[in-house]
């Protein structure tokens, strides 16, 4: 009997937790944001619980408003690779940006971590949404959105090239004739684009993945576009199921208009969950949570996304539904936060307090309070409906958050027969069901399985 | 009773050993490198026998000549970063080059890795020696030494800001106020250079130890300017006592130039011993890995080294001193290197063939066999006699060159008080005898301990 279908979960690991308030609330840990063992501590609860990774954002600039929230201290390539000792199947997935780093650089890390951990690297591409990142880099402007993606195009095809530059057999280690390696198999990129140049050829043997695992969480045309070409999974930001089906089924149709197996792309949306035994006691704890936000922190936050003043208004009075009326397309991905904004605000006609409290939960991902029951009914709801192929779980709190996900979730998802019991394979690629792609040279192979 | 002066050691790790036939021999494990497990093994040899730290060479592009030797393919601050979590003491200290990276991102890997390993990290600051790096970067050419030199003091300038731009009490942490950090203990660094801009501030905390370990390496007038101004430890070649003086008192001086305690500038040239019971069983160990090089490689070697053909030169003749007569003043790294093989020309007038076994012990490193008594002797000789503060131990193969030293070696120079027993702090800087340094925006305090 061949086995269903199997959800994919990921745990989005955020210091204190995805709430923007969990820093203050008692059942967070924000005293051991800068101690790796508490990341050690937070892998092993999902490897346990056979998640198919964990993942961290990231981007090079202070953007929180430090004031009033904790921010991310640790880079996430070497975190990950702390985090990589301590278990042996969970996935670890990192972002990092293509407008701020350098291809051989970036190559040579998500490199090093595959081979460390035995094939559970990923590479979250992003091209950083944040314009404070220029500044850090020497830069007068951040670089538009298009020039961004023309840039993240060539960057990941010389990092893809440099990943595959040496054949799977180009090590002989024939100690006898003193032949270490076949340097035929082994090919210079001689990369040319219109941004970028890389020779190679790279500096490291083909990883045990073949190369990490490319994840995308771009929602503009351009960003839907990169991830029907490359992406292999695809975190993503919705409200409504019926929002969530239709970016499913676009990425899908790319992933295919791209010549490539729909199944390859692996669609993730984000899902913050308030869990107790009743659902009133979820929503209970939901408010807890909230009422330890503080306005001031969350205004700056929503003026980001919306682009405008907004701290004249009264709190506690409804929000002009004009005030997001020209949220417009989705051009850009910073776009796509403000078009999830305007949509609460003209379904809800909530006032600002409100809106606040909503989008404290996980900055404009979909918050859930429920009972274990309920939030496995909507992750089956979601999953066997077209609109994910998993979810990237993103706990209110950590460590307690996530614990309770696994303790009460994941065992009535098996008895669903979603979800796994046993790791069935030892790396990401196993996890999430891709192929090891084949390496740029073997004949009659493409880039991206 | 002060403590008599302590000799710093550290293990230099190079893959399968420092000895270019190490691979093909018995006693390494070439078909291990790319296994984590066995830097875990070499890192515990290491902390068990209470050495200072370990140490990675790298550059950003395939050097070696592969079909003949293995080349490092793990990078190493990833790499390091998983030693972290098998140690507790051990100083972790990379290599990584000003000229193909950007400060920021620098910056954030080495202020993970100090905060990772609680305080244990060292940057050794490279503005990276070969050519082959620049096409790997989109650059036409490699940059000329003194503008490499001139962004490398942009750089560090730059990234000891950023470590230095959360004061060591910005973070608050009171949950009940709701407020996580002052934002007036947070400072955006904004500097503009010639080559660099960098605003800031840094997106995270002050680290145990304020900063990683500035390590430096560079023998030209330049390289000992900078060394002079920036470096806490230096790792050195030197084939001869005197030179090893001369160079010893010129950084001491150069130190007290810039205001700075000599003793501040840890001075560790390399040695590569081949240890046995006898002096004749060392040197017959040592002839046992010369007779495993294969020529080919060598050459090419010492080609790059002269820069220009020797591939015509009978392998059983003298080298005629001419050839290297033009080694003159050292006015880049490579020359230093240069200048060494001329020294060794002029002094013992050696067959080709003779020459590439001298320099397949440790390229232009000083490499010395005999028993542990003696190894012992020729390092105490330097440490007494002001030409070192304790050394680079490179060993001619991993892992059992490095066993050998800590089981034989390192017990001699304990009888002598010239070695720790126990650890007695917990930090790479505690470990040489360095302050941890004051923060910039401490009032009166100096940039650099």
């Amino acid at each position: 009997m061949p086995t269903p279908r199997q959800l994919s979960l990921n745990a989005f690991i955020y210091p204190a937790g995805h709430h923007e308030a969990a820093w203050r609330h008692p059942e967070s840990r924000p005293e051991r944001i800068y101690d790796v063992t508490y990341y050690q501590e937070i892998a092993r609860t999902a490897e346990a619980a056979k998640f198919d990774g964990v993942f961290f954002a990231d981007g090079p600039a202070l953007r929180t408003n430090i004031r009033h929230n904790v921010a991310p201290g640790l880079e996430p390539i070497t975190l990950l690779t702390a985090m990589a000792t301590a278990t042996t199947h969970l996935g670890l997935i990192a972002t990092a940006s293509t407008t701020y780093y350098e291809p051989y650089n970036l190559a040579r890390l998500f490199s090093s971590l595959d081979h460390i951990s035995g094939g559970r690297a990923g590479w979250n591409i992003v091209t950083t949404g944040t314009s404070l990142a220029a500044a850090n880099f020497g830069l007068e402007a951040h670089p538009e959105h298009a020039q961004r993606y023309a840039r993240a195009r060539e960057f990941v095809d010389a990092v893809l090239a440099l990943w595959n530059s040496w054949e799977d057999d180009a090590i002989l280690l024939d100690r006898a004739a003193g032949i270490y390696a076949d340097p035929d198999k082994i090919h210079p990129i001689d990369f040319v684009g219109e941004h970028l140049r890389v020779r190679g050829p790279f500096n490291a043997a083909r990883t045990p993945q073949g190369h990490p695992v490319l994840v995308q969480a771009g929602a503009s045309n351009e960003g839907r576009g990169f991830a029907g070409k490359y992406a292999e999974a695809i975190f993503t930001a919705h409200q409504q199921l019926s929002d969530a089906q239709a970016f499913y089924a676009d990425i899908k149709s790319r992933a295919r208009q791209f010549g490539r197996d729909p199944e390859h792309v692996k669609i993730l949306p984000g899902i913050s969950p308030f869990i107790a035994d009743t659902e009133e006691g979820a929503l209970r704890l939901q408010r807890e949570f909230n009422e330890l936000t503080v306005p001031e922190y969350g205004l700056i936050q929503l003026e980001d996304i919306a682009g405008k003043s907004l701290r004249h208004l009264p709190l506690d009075e409804v929000i002009p539904t004009e005030l997001f009326a020209d949220a417009g397309e989705v051009t850009d991905n910073a776009k796509s936060r403000l078009q999830v904004v305007a949509g609460i605000v003209q379904r809800e006609r909530p006032t600002v307090r409100q809106l606040l409290h909503r989008l404290a939960g996980a900055r404009g991902h979909r918050v859930f309070a429920g009972t274990p029951e309920q939030v496995a009914d909507t992750i089956e709801e979601w999953f066997s409906n077209g609109a994910a192929d998993g979810f990237n779980v993103m706990p209110p709190y950590y460590p307690g958050g996530l614990a309770v996900f696994t303790e009460t979730v994941v065992p009535i998802l098996r008895a669903r027969g979603l979800f796994r019991t046993e790791y069935t394979g030892t790396t990401l690629r196993d996890h999430l069901g891709l192929p090891r792609p084949a390496g740029r040279f073997a004949p009659g192979s493409a880039l991206v399985g």
